[in-house]
């Protein structure tokens, strides 16, 4: 099976998965032998806040990585991060109320919290990041116009669709801003350990002292996305109230199959060095996709350089669409994301791509970018 | 690790899971083995409606079993049951809107619908299942008072927590009431296959050929709940309403490796054979309880008679109340659950208890049931 929207023979740039060599492993296929030894842990209803050992292992690791002193009642285990925000949004909102965004922001996120019918505000970013000033007039507005912001969602770290990491000196701005507003951060936060040139910036989780912050991560995009397998680590109380919804309730910890199985990978350390590794191929594959670009880009095409994570973002001529350049490279066998399903306002992302570097192998990645190269010289 | 709410040495008559030594068979774990030669589609995100193998297996089977023409489009994959009622939820009803439910109904989708803020109301059983002058007389009343049904929520084969079976002559009746008060009817059917002295009876979905019915189902309680994988079937534009959910496109098909799993399970038969060995094996179990109830219980007691499934339904008599029996049987190292969490308004649940046959050994079952008789008498 392909995976959805790639077609045979077609190069995807489009996909933010993870390489598909990588998914198995002999250290992983030994992991899932070893979770089937232990039936009433893998195959039964898990406890609601998810798996025991996992929980002991990620708040090891996280607690050593950002700093922190977390307790096991400061995270629950999720099905990948999509449960994670269904549920902020159903716990942290209410309809009509609002939830402020970078602009752009993830596509998918903007389609969750418009399924629970809350009003979304972007805030522009430049090459830190998300603009502070921006920031706060938009707090400011909110809260003068009565209906004051009650979720920030943010990817500050190796961002998706651009590539961007948030400058650290913004981030305390930020916190003392959502502080002052009575916005609770929810910091998605699936790249952090895909850092290729420096260490990932101080997390909102940390800055905060982890206080109105909700810090969600992900097997995803650093192991296999097919085992639905996140976690969300936050108060005890906000956990808590995760751990209460009527859905955590009725079908207990989330992925029990899957988080045994993580459970058994991680813990001798596999998991962290098959990260190591997959550091190592992105941050090829990310210079090759930007070496490229600089190749075969036409000149007013310009584009981000991200220090880690799985995209970059182009501009493109004021002439030139994103929408006419994805349909022309579909017919010559390259797949990308044009820009406006990353907008609130769709326009704001005319001409725009989004690029990904982590599914197709370097030589196709050079192919693609010159057949892209191609595509946008005859739009120009 | 012991399932959560049973203490070492308790017997449970309160989970309603499969029998523990059941969920690991040497066929499962040969189809495991076999998922993994397929990590592209075990270890990634799937296609949105769910592992095509997968569908194609269980559409086949419903239609023979049910009598039904679904085409593949026609089905979803979920993350259990719970993912089903989530989903109808948020894309059935809205805040504020009428949604109706056999009463008692299953705990935790009162639990789920609360969570979206819709209106419960329940319409009273008898031994044939929910009454219909009852039913009927409730889509008048809500009509009438301006805030319709949007959705009727029904366990009628072997339902939770009663034990008992919506009558077919009922279901008729039902199905033609719900179109005329234009009611979206949700089966949740995820005890069908588990009957022991008859075939289950016509389905909702069949008798209304599909229009307007959502039926769910699960391979938690004849497999393993912590695959944490079920289905969905209703009208092609139905199912597309789901696989067009925010998160259904954010995280892809649900559990594509437990999908994978049970598609290479469930090809070669072992499944459907696995199932057979539990009809024998639950059907040994609701007569040892049944006969443990007729043997050990008081006058004034009395209980339903399932014909499949988990669950029996006990009621007290009224001066014995349901929390003083389940906090003496847990003295005792007996765990059930009370009647109350089954309603709506607790109190109507104050003097019934539900009883599980499905987790405990037989042994278990006659020594636990002696325990309640004991307790049952002392408070009476």
């Amino acid at each position: 099976m392909q995976p959805q929207g790639v077609k045979v023979n077609t190069i995807s740039l489009m996909l933010g998965h993870p390489d598909p060599t990588t998914l198995l492993t002999p250290e992983f296929q030994a992991a899932v032998g070893r979770a089937m030894a232990s039936p009433r842990v893998a195959l039964s209803y898990g406890a609601e806040p998810g798996n025991v050992a996992l929980i002991e292992y990620l708040t090891g690791k996280i607690n050593r990585e950002q700093g922190l002193a977390l307790k096991a009642d400061q995270m629950m285990i999720v099905a990948g991060s999509t449960h994670a925000v269904d549920m902020v949004a159903r716990l942290y909102t209410r309809q009509g109320e609002s939830v402020v965004v970078e602009s752009p922001t993830y596509a998918d996120t903007l389609h969750i919290f418009r399924d629970h019918g809350v009003e979304l505000h972007g805030v522009p970013m430049d090459d830190g990041g998300m603009i502070v000033t921006e920031f706060e007039a938009t707090l400011k507005r909110l809260a003068v116009g009565g209906n004051p912001a009650k979720v920030f969602y943010t990817i500050p770290t190796f961002h998706n669709p651009t590539g961007r990491t948030l400058a650290e000196d913004r981030r305390r701005e930020i916190v003392r801003l959502a502080r002052e507003y009575g916005v609770t951060i929810v910091e998605d936060d699936v790249y952090r350990d895909l850092a290729y040139d420096a260490p990932a910036p101080v997390s909102f989780f940390a800055l905060a002292e982890g206080i109105d912050v909700l810090q969600i991560g992900s097997f995803s995009k650093t192991l296999a996305p097919g085992l639905r397998l996140g976690w969300v680590i936050g108060s005890a109380d906000a956990i808590a109230g995760f751990v209460g919804c009527g859905t955590t309730q009725m079908g207990g910890g989330a992925s029990p199959l899957s988080a045994q199985i993580v459970a058994e990978y991680a813990a001798p350390g596999d998991w962290e060095r098959h990260v190591d590794g997959l550091r190592e191929l992105y941050q090829m594959r990310r210079d090759t996709l930007l070496g490229a670009l600089e190749r075969f880009m036409p000149d007013g095409v310009s584009w981000t350089m991200p220090k880690g994570g799985f995209f970059v973002w182009v501009t493109l001529p004021p002439t030139v669409y994103g929408k006419d350049v994805k349909r022309r490279a579909a017919e010559r066998g390259v797949a990308l994301a044009a820009g406006e399903g990353y907008f609130i306002h769709a326009a704001d992302g005319a001409h725009n791509l989004r690029l990904t570097y982590s599914f197709a192998p370097p030589e196709d990645i050079v192919r693609a970018v010159g057949i892209l190269g191609e595509v946008i010289r005859e739009l120009a």
